[in-house]
């Protein structure tokens, strides 16, 4: 029973029951591969289970256990089995999990450097460990390889989605030299981005008070699903000659849809020559440039004026952890930045630090750099290398099996570790092929639609996935492609 | 040293390792009070022991835990220590820092219903036992009492500034008849919140487009702090008749300068007889109304469209845990929907679940209804009514002290449990008292000017601030305000 003069768990109970919790964490690990991967239930079966009002008396730690068993594992999706193909991954690790459990038992508050000085510092120095180990422009970090400052400097937010709008409104900032801020969005504005930009782009341009329409959805290469920077090139001009403001681009380094590369180097100097913000939007595929030989992906990135890319999904760090980047700062602190008394403080009067809170739309904020912090020492960059060497090589080997197999075709290039590919012919046999996948419970993959045509998606990944994995996973999909044709 | 093959955590580390960062944080429970509480260090002083560069191998995990204690502690300000009374707390707990480790476990992401069911279908019941945990209105349930379901619902949001970000949203969709999420911000529009409003409020009306010449700052009355009703009738008034949009009002619960409590009745009066949005934000005090004798707090909230409340500050559900209602949920999902055909999926196209990246800015979400679970469950309604009771008191007390010292004046109302006092005359001996407070490292104050004059404020409400705490910090304000006299 919980302690019943405060109801407070005692550090005794602590020990204890974290205990059990670490235990159950690694035994879920052991044995992941013996749930299905997708969850089999149906609307409503998860919450008929639970009882209709909240307990009037405390309840006993291992009651909430059992039910963790009982009731919701039965609703889960594994993302960390390591045939979760769908989406992207959301890679969650060992040294992640741990610092996040340091952080939680910490407790701090991270809104401005004084409350508490340890969290914004750590995370500036992680950021810059980032940029150094992806290789990203020095204009990226606060602290130069010579050690002078730099204007520019990183930050974790939640998602790639909060940073896109980020993005936006700090370009807003620039644009208009501050008169959003003050007056409102008075004038006739452009955003910019390919067809297969991330959903969370129009989402940030409707937020951003923009509208729908302020978005040109620049086409792309059927070939390559890359922005096509002629395109891009026109459509701006237009704009301009028809007296509306660019106010951002949006390149894609590694789509949602197909994992494909806008040409960040030709948009760079399109957007240098008309004096837009360029914000890269490399949510999935930053993290990769942390092998030399995948060092391509920054092609173009000394244009930018900021990034993002989220080691939450294939670098390791639990969720939620996006690295946003600015070559300068104040116009995202222009966008951003408001001091309250009640926040009033020696260290901000002073300049000398800096306060996160004016670096996104959160007032508050935990401390998620002891994770990366941990997640980088664990791994040391040659650890981090391996994982994304052995996804990019199974990726590889997989497009090769597809390619060999004549009843398929692998519909988009495949440079990192998504690959695209579908049945020959009509989409419903590939609706079909994917809902029995799916049903198996052995895999779990999503879809896409690339040039029309529904596409089967299979992002390798998964903190745990192994070459052993994706060749197990082509297997069952020559299996039931087979009984489908014989059916 | 790290798995050399994959480099990964094995299960068997992860126990051992988990085990040692159990008995960390327990430990640090136990001898919190020998911290200061205010981290004493200065800028970059915790940022130039940091090594300037990533390792190239991975290193063992003891050598990150040895370096949080000798690198991180310094640097730390203890949100956690019983005589915290700075801000508002941010209440750290057993079972919810157990249950977030869970969830780092899991490592699911609950974007879509279909991408983890229990993961929103717990969320959403926990989102209703809140609702009737605090005598919420009906129409803010998904589910009402007799079975049925409602228009309306709840949803975790990170903090009380995305919440108040969102409501801006969801009410221009409104005012507009979808018209801004089409065209963008065409027309001249108004947003209303009292002087004493959080800087949140602001901050959502800029990074909305709206400029922050469309916020009219409604006076408050000085004795109460409160937003005077008659003011906001004449501003919306004035504003229809000169063809201005009035779009939604924000009305506080419990400011963060001084706890001020807006009449929500007479405000909701008014926003119902001009059809505004009357969004509601209660970040710190929303949750003390689990205690029946302070359900005053909800007075008018029948009025409200949207309600926020923070369990991660002063109900004992670790940060971040924001706890978002909307009575009707269309113009919430009007405002936010978007589906791309990569996250098709038959569960949605059904209609019948609910995906919870409608509900919000970002795209991916952690699972963290656990936690609320957890601590719902662990304390029972009646551990949690303890809880907020023991600081009421406390601050009752404190207040009656503050009165009873000639030198001192309670400068605000102090209904829950935030007293705001200074020493009567000139500000600089209250600015004096502060500093010297701080540097004693035993306990943490902030400040705010109320009606112009510098004014301390006391915050109650950590996991651990008990009486003693409370009496203690009183002694040491006397104390110091003394020596200062005589000094």
């Amino acid at each position: 029973m919980a302690d019943q003069v405060s109801g407070h768990m005692t550090p005794e109970e602590l020990r204890r029951y974290g205990r059990q919790v670490v235990d159950w964490i690694a035994d879920y690990q052991e044995k992941i591969e013996s749930f299905p991967v997708l969850s089999q239930v149906s609307p409503g079966e998860i919450r008929a289970q639970l009882p209709a009002h909240p307990p009037e008396r405390g309840e006993r730690f291992e009651a909430i256990l059992t039910d963790v068993d009982q009731v919701i594992m039965p609703g889960v999706t594994h993302w960390q089995h390591p045939s979760f193909f769908a989406y992207y991954p959301a890679n969650a690790s060992g040294p992640a999990i741990l610092a996040d459990l340091l952080s939680a038992g910490l407790g701090v508050q991270g809104m401005a450097w004084a409350t508490s000085p340890a969290c914004t510092e750590l995370e500036q120095h992680m950021l810059d460990w980032l940029a150094e180990l992806l290789g990203l422009p020095v204009a990226f970090r606060f602290t130069r390889p010579d050690g002078t400052d730099g204007n520019g400097g990183g930050v974790i937010q939640d998602t790639a989605s909060t940073a896109n709008l980020t993005a936006v409104l700090a370009a807003l900032h620039r644009a208009t030299g501050g008169a959003a801020r003050r007056d409102g969005l008075t004038g006739r504005y452009a955003v910019y981005a390919s067809s297969q930009g991330n959903s969370s782009i129009p989402k940030a341009v409707i937020m951003a008070g923009l509208g729908e329409g302020t978005l040109r959805t620049v086409d792309v290469d059927p070939a390559t699903q890359a922005l096509d920077p002629a395109r891009l090139r026109r459509l701006i001009e237009a704009d301009r000659a028809a007296g509306v403001i660019p106010v951002l681009v949006v390149a894609s380094v590694g789509t949602t849809s197909t994992s494909a590369v806008d040409p960040v180097q030709a948009i760079g100097r399109i957007c240098r020559e008309h004096g837009v913000w360029l914000h890269v939007d490399a949510a999935y595929a930053g993290v990769a440039a942390v092998c030399p030989e995948l060092r391509w992906l920054n092609d173009g990135l000394e244009h930018a004026d900021s990034f993002c890319t989220n080691p939450h999904k294939w670098l390791l760090t639990n969720f939620d952890c996006d690295a946003f980047y600015v070559a300068d700062r104040s116009a995202l602190l222009g966008a951003l930045s408001i001091l309250p008394e009640y926040l009033r403080n020696a260290a901000t009067e002073s300049g000398a630090v800096v306060d996160y809170r004016d670096w996104h739309i959160q007032l508050g904020r935990r401390f998620r750099a002891l994770k990366l912090w941990a997640v980088i020492r664990w791994y040391g960059a040659e650890g981090l290398r391996a994982h994304i060497r052995r996804h990019v090589a199974a990726a590889a080997d997989l497009a090769s099996w597809v390619a060999a197999d004549e009843r398929f075709e692998v519909v988009a290039p495949h440079p990192l570790s998504l690959v695209c590919f579908r049945l020959r012919g009509p989409d419903g046999p590939n609706e079909g092929l994917l809902a029995r996948l799916n049903e198996t419970g052995e895999i779990y993959l999503t879809h896409t639609r690339v040039n029309g045509a529904y596409t089967l998606r299979l992002a390798i990944g998964g903190t745990h996935t192994e070459h052993r994995h994706v060749e197990r996973a082509w297997q069952l999909i020559q299996q039931i492609a087979s009984s489908m044709r014989e059916g």
